[in-house]
């Protein structure tokens, strides 16, 4: 199968303009088919801020409100998904930015409403994958924010890992799928006080006894139950690396 | 030929909620090809000035400084973009909301600065056709907002009108097309003061009887000389309508 390469990038090095940059270079340095997929959580929280729009969240989500739906839309599909498009344009890697909206690429449901009211807050059901396709095939890299919508005419506010999980489900039937989360550190570390201690592969077997000895604990383990369910449906490898190491063999590979 | 339906809506259509659904309602319902353009200036506005960014006209053009053009990419390819697309899926429309930076569909080059400067205003200079046609064999509707780039990096504001003109233009060696300019008369009046006064069709002769004896005057001018400027092209017609009246034989025809 054809390889492609999938790269969550979070709002924080999308929405500086040098850490932006850099990380850009290199994503157009990757060979093959590739799609990106980003965050902008901070920037819609200062243009809200700005507008007078509270934001909210509850045990670390985001509650999206009618007003802040308008503005995650503006700030995802419109100011950080057009630059980042431009951007790639002037690198001769011809992008294109959708949200899950644009050629139905990504369908969800409104979160159901249980204690917690997350307001417009989308979770996937259905990811097109003929559009992805169609869109690599042509030579178009896709740019993807995380906005979706339920196909009634209502957009909706997604986790963009989520999002980047969910392509990559979807698509491995298709392609040989890698799939790289960029964080802060260069990998998943055995000692949380050295950045150098990077587990260079994990996988189902070696995870359990990581998680007994209380190696990986707390907000990795989230992550890295994530990645094992991308595998289980067929992706090839899920890596976690830092921004600024998208290219070459770095981080944890997870297989 | 295959034909294709081209039409550009202005933003105080699309802003209000009853006459944007109206009129996507309408857009719905043409067959075949078709591409919609849209502007959004008045939404734009609104949210400059809640976020404290002046916005300035000269000679009715406005002047997009860089914290200007910021509000225009989020509002046009954001916000108006994104909910334009998701309200067309919900009837089944597969549309795609682009800018010109997205599969490089439209270039441009900041305008020159001679007696006035515009600042990030864009001027057309190429089309990327193969994109439209892809996309539209693909059985997707693009949705285009009123921003370019220049290949270098720079997002450009540019106008709707000439954006819908400049692909139809392009595209016209690819299809048979029909140019919609909507606004809000059913079409060029005989007579200003009669609604119903419309000039079924204009050609280039009856063209120039219509200004020498001052019929057509004003700003209906340049909308006419634009209008022939694509017929020259090879446009096959294009017609001045009411944003209500979309469908059927209505509007004035000039070909």
């Amino acid at each position: 199968m054809e390889k492609l390469t999938i790269i969550k990038v979070g709002g924080k090095v999308i929405e500086n303009d040098d850490s932006c940059n850099l990380f850009l270079n290199n994503f157009a340095k990757i060979e093959g088919y590739k799609i990106l997929i980003h965050g902008g959580g901070v920037m819609a929280t200062n243009i809200s801020t700005k507008l007078g729009v509270d934001t909210k969240y509850i045990e670390g989500r985001r509650v999206t409100s009618k007003e802040d739906l308008d503005v995650v839309t503006m700030v995802y599909a419109g100011l950080i998904n057009k630059n980042i498009v431009a951007k790639l344009q002037k690198q001769n890697i011809n992008s294109l930015g959708i949200s899950g909206a644009d050629g139905n690429s990504i369908q969800a449901i409104k979160r159901p409403v249980k204690e917690i009211d997350f307001g417009y807050a989308g979770d996937v059901t259905v990811v097109n994958s003929d559009l992805f396709a169609l869109l690599l095939r042509a030579g178009i890299t896709p740019v993807v924010c995380a906005i979706t919508h339920n196909k009634n005419g209502q957009l909706l506010n997604t986790n963009a890992d989520t999002i980047a999980s969910e392509i990559s489900k979807s698509l491995c039937k298709l392609f040989d799928i890698n799939l790289i989360f960029c964080f802060d550190k260069k990998g998943v570390l055995s000692d949380p006080n050295n950045d150098d201690s990077v587990i260079e592969n994990i996988n189902y077997d070696n995870y359990q006894n990581l998680k007994q000895e209380n190696i990986v604990t707390d907000g990795m383990i989230p992550k890295l139950d994530n990645a094992f369910s991308c595998i289980d449906k067929g992706v090839t490898k899920v890596i976690l690396t830092h921004h600024n190491k998208i290219t070459g063999r770095n981080g944890t590979i997870i297989s």
